[in-house]
């Protein structure tokens, strides 16, 4: 276990992940206050799940300067947002990047916390996803998590998945941290960029009204 | 207390309450991972938050196999959704056994942990409804827990309370739990085809609307 | 630290948030159950959420009578709701009162629980919005949370902030929560009477849609 790596994989998802609150709250002509309260939700709302659920305290409790870096986040996308050329655009992409920084990190959590395996891997989907799902939840947004026809929730299972096999098998920790945000990465920018997709559900002709 | 009992209860939760959330994805027409996803944050949704309340680790730290199960579940009704007749009508039946089975898992769990007679009421309903009303609310559907002329967060109420009274009046607990989850049931299957209901709050004509 | 006073604030928030959730309630016309549930799960959601993560007992767990006292709100307004001139009205300015109660009852726990500024700062702002987002988000009404040009997080925060800062200042704890509780009614009854607001965020022109 490298010392302070699940700590700075904190810090790194907490960062991104507020920009990414912030962009919804722009999305929803909040004032700045509103901007902070949407990036706080969305960047410590895995986080501090996955730590209720683990039995110790919030990572933010822990460290209240992730609270810091989250209110600076949205500060300067209140300023800088209407610079971006798409703000939908720019989320999905830095929510990708959160992503892939947020799962290695509910997974070194879990892993500290000496869980097992299916722990450590539902760990790694809890604080990658739950986040952007509370925010697009509360702002009354199709929440990403949900997407027809794109990969999300698959991208944070595999790379959670390449962490716990990588850790059977071996391989050092950082090393498996390192694997997981990369499959997590790859696999959500061929799903952004190239389309990559599972088949979906279809229901039989004539397609059932949803009711 | 019958050993091993709550566990049985939350295993026949679990497979239930799972199968809802996947029929929910299928109208959401997600993958099956997508599948997988919402009926784990169903199927686990309501004990988890019984567990951290009761600050006890949550049923499938405990037991991972309970993720297995509502896996199985989940890629069973992707494979054979297709084959209902209404997929709507199968989610409310399915949803009614699953309410009949979480509700005296909570009261089970309560009653395990030395809880007073309201708190084990109040576990046993949510359990029982909260589960769904994640999946509903994740999934934007509204919410079965809300739905007018229905009994539903009644049906949870009467059975908790039947199997507290029942405690009160010394009946083994074995048979609390059977009578809870009966009434439950009952009042549930009355109201979807009898339309059992209480009388819905009705403001001033005319009608305000909402604003 | 004045004995009693964090629970007497307690039942002061749950009080009233259990009214404002009785009359979201009544807007979606659910039934004196429904009532019941709207109103317990927005009077004791915030505190709960709050008393997880301090890592103690809920709320509502230490004292059960909590729960009865949000049921008899809610069966008063189910039975009452039709007399007022507007609900929506009513709904807004309970909520203003339940938020300036809720707010120091969130500091007040915090406090006790030996937390940093920061922490009790978050505490404050969590007590007293999560409810009524939580009844918002179940009940499918815009949250007051996020309504544009109205101060609402804002007003909790500069409360909770009053109070921190005026602990680090040395005012009696009782006086802390006071000014807690003044600035926040003050600043939301300013904003919903006087139209008080901070600068929201406006994209450039031509006004990019929602996609």
């Amino acid at each position: 276990m490298i010392p302070g790596l699940a700590s700075a994989l904190d810090y790194g998802s907490v960062a991104v992940f507020a920009l990414t609150g912030a962009l919804v709250a722009s999305r929803s002509q909040l004032d700045i206050v509103g901007f902070v309260f949407i990036a706080c939700l969305t960047a410590v709302g895995g986080g501090t799940l996955r730590d209720v659920i683990l039995d110790r305290p919030p990572l933010w409790i822990a460290d209240p300067v992730l609270l810091a870096v989250a209110a600076g986040a949205a500060i300067l996308v209140f300023f800088t947002a209407h610079l971006l050329e798409s703000r939908y655009r720019t989320l999905e992409w830095l929510d990708a990047c959160a992503l892939a920084v947020a799962v290695p990190a509910g997974v070194a959590a879990a892993v500290e916390a000496g869980q097992s395996g299916p722990v450590v891997l539902v760990m790694g989907m809890i604080t990658g996803c739950m986040g952007g799902l509370l925010r697009d939840v509360v702002c009354n947004e199709v929440p990403l998590v949900l997407k027809q026809g794109e990969l999300y929730v698959t991208c944070a299972f595999a790379g959670a998945l390449a962490a716990v096999l990588g850790g059977w098998a071996g391989v050092p920790q950082g090393a498996a941290l390192i694997l997981c945000s990369l499959v997590t990465l790859i696999l959500r920018t061929g799903s952004l960029t190239l389309g990559w997709r599972l088949p979906v559900y279809r229901p039989r002709p004539p397609q059932q009204p949803k009711r």
